[in-house]
């Protein structure tokens, strides 16, 4: 029993002797084999199994960001396994700590910004309404407005926009993605310049649109990074370079004794 | 420059201004809403893109060990998230670090065994007997012989059985799944009673017709273990009881001093 | 050379054939033996050898936090051990990505808010305007003061408390203490009831007394934390429960399926 | 209760509402102010407290590892800084997941074998007969001998013999100290050339000598790494080099598109 004599309930599964039961389903009799990872994924996070368009949002978003080429993550998930090569998941784990704020922050922070503009709003709210008026809040608060703008895409993200045609196409686009794309005019309006929804914001958006709450937006990202770590790490298993990474940084260091 | 002055190459992928290039692909034009992310995970581990074979045994791969319901793994990363939630990233490495030997390193060791027994054989190799040389090998070493036995499935693992099934079906199945086949029928013979194929060996047998390295054999179970985690954590917003569990492990242990 | 073709400088250290330079000094001939692990840590974050009270105060900042007996921690890093027990490093990984925003942090925020506030102040800056000021600008913010109060210690933290009396012994009590008790008091007066400092606070405050930048205001309870999972982890291999403490939770939970 | 309805036992601590009981020691009025963190570590591995010669044993092991300058380690928590600055705790994990069997792994495999040829012996046991069974069992079963030779410190590292000298003039020198120099002088007359003792070795007999258990044998420098990076994570906040470290390791590769 718990602390107050409660118990508690989960409806995401349950193993027993013979068999595993995941969100109302058998595993090997009505999954294996028969459900892509995505699907899956839609199936645990959601607990009920994803129709085919949101079946490809999924996995859409799981591999938007899953990889760069050589990245931190990838630097990082390199150079643990160099010195860890008995704990594969310890190098995925550092490529995945990694995922925090300063890239993927906005895909939280926008899924936020829309789900609590949304939030106790009837279904025919007016967007436009509700644009304007976040924008103001944001503004009057002076807070950057999350999900817009590119350091490198001045003219918008094609991974947004690509992100965005499959979520009509899969009638996955809802009020949130709807709402994101009035702010991104509303702002345009009053700058005078395009400051167009990056790759994040248009997951944050796409993820609220799915149901999933705001805190978990950047998931399928860090998912979609454990793969592209183990790809790195497959890589470095074939040809090692771990050690040589390092000693490039750090024959890029000189010391010198700190000020006494 | 690296140490050497050497520089390196990578086929994995490049970031450019307007484009992610991903082994020989462009993201958003070749891959995004085009395949999905079992297809996207062999791209990237192995350089090219799957036949649809492939691609479904990787889905079953990524799948099969994916979610058990609640685990240690789980409750590691709730555990973690109730403390740090602003860093999602953080219980999804938690979750991934208890991947290790235990559980999942079956399916290395049973990887890197039919690995290094097909090492240098030819094509048309024998793989009687190399599965009875395999046999003797590890007998003589006193060493435990890696992918067989279960604690509780003693008549077969229905997850193994269905693995090796879809490898059939997908034509996966090669030299490494025959071999560990033929081993379990030559220890069978030895104890007179069967000491079934498990999941993780079925999972280490197929990753080496795959292709890849035994020391990643296990990585498709992380990469799903960080999805499984992300579900648990999905829950845990809806409702907290990260807190809660805490308590209710606190309170089954009783304090006292320890001698002096 | 770097990107941009600079190189970078370190007063860290550097490891030769020979010997270990660390900070000015030889680690086998200067530290190894004669520097206590909480004066290394002062050496090695502040780049020049404490003073006996700096020292003590660290030592102290060490133990406060490291350890208070079986804590979600410590559960998750028996966890993962338990089914990595090839990784002992990764169960204290997992312990320390608990060490978040929930409880510690309120050491950063609340060094950060002393820190802000003394900046571009002269030495002789008033601090009971200071404080004024600050609690003004919080309460304008509607943002909690960060550093007061406690759930349980309504009277007072002891431990803050015996921080604040080690801080004055040793010297190391500073303006940024003594603005975090003016703060306390103005609270006090306005709220007509004690919110007395907390732990965390009182750490924040010497941290920033100390010189440190707020942002790593919480790593000395992340390194005490290391130290108390290692603890935890010895016990575990001493008795191991891992598996029943998992088995214990698991038990605690009702499967249903989930609505369709 | 547990599944087996049992309940478990700890002395390691408890947190009561107004006072934390660690190891029989109130933590406000016995420890804090009055321990150093190498005793605190001491009484929480060991369950009392040290004496004043096992303590400064202690501090001695939790420094000798801690700081190399520039490593791997320090690079991935820089690297997993730049990204997730709000997770201080993430980056710090990120270093010590580095904390593997390349490096360490010869502390863990030395205490090992010392413990493993002491057990069941009586107190009186002649060591050099010990030893040199140790020694014709490694070498029948094909094993490196843990523990001895280094890549650069040909003629002894000054690590080890200086670890060693403490170990002495404390009264730490035990049994297992004496069995490895021993096994190393066995080695020597057999080769015909010194193969020193290293540091990972001498921390592998001393921590045995201690009274730990194998298995934790490379907890001190974990915990010390865990204060190494934090120092290296100081001197990012002051001048932040994540972003350009990455950048220097990415463009030293080239991309290149995979064979078809």
């Amino acid at each position: 029993m718990s602390e107050s004599g409660n118990r508690w309930t989960t409806t995401i599964g349950k193993a027993e002797p013979d068999r595993v039961l995941l969100r109302g389903y058998n595993l090997t009799e009505d999954l294996l084999g028969k459900v892509s990872f995505g699907e899956m994924t839609y199936l645990m996070m959601m607990g009920r199994r994803p129709t085919p368009g949101q079946a490809k949002m999924v996995e859409a978003l799981l591999v938007v960001l899953a990889e760069h080429g050589v990245t931190a993550a990838s630097i990082a998930a390199r150079l643990t396994y160099a010195n860890a090569p008995e704990a594969l998941q310890g190098a995925i784990a550092a490529a995945i700590l990694g995922a925090g704020s300063v890239h993927l922050g906005s895909a939280t922070d926008c899924a936020r910004m829309l789900q609590e503009a949304l939030a106790d709003q009837p279904a025919d709210a007016d967007l436009d309404k509700l644009a304007e008026a976040t924008v103001e809040r944001f503004l009057a608060q002076k807070r950057i407005i999350p999900g817009l703008g590119h350091g490198t895409h001045r003219g918008g993200d094609p991974r947004a926009a690509r992100l965005f045609e499959i979520a009509k196409e899969t009638g996955v686009y809802g009020r949130a993605c709807g709402l994101l794309e009035r702010i991104e005019k509303i702002v345009e309006q009053r700058r005078g310049r395009l400051l167009p929804i990056n790759v994040t914001g248009a997951m944050g958006a796409i993820d609220v649109d799915l149901g999933l709450p705001w805190q978990v937006a950047k998931g399928f990202a860090v998912v979609g990074r454990a793969m592209g770590a183990l790809a790195h790490l497959t890589d470095e298993v074939r040809e090692p370079l771990g050690h040589q990474i390092s000693a490039h940084v750090v024959n890029n260091f000189d010391y010198q004794d700190p000020p006494r």
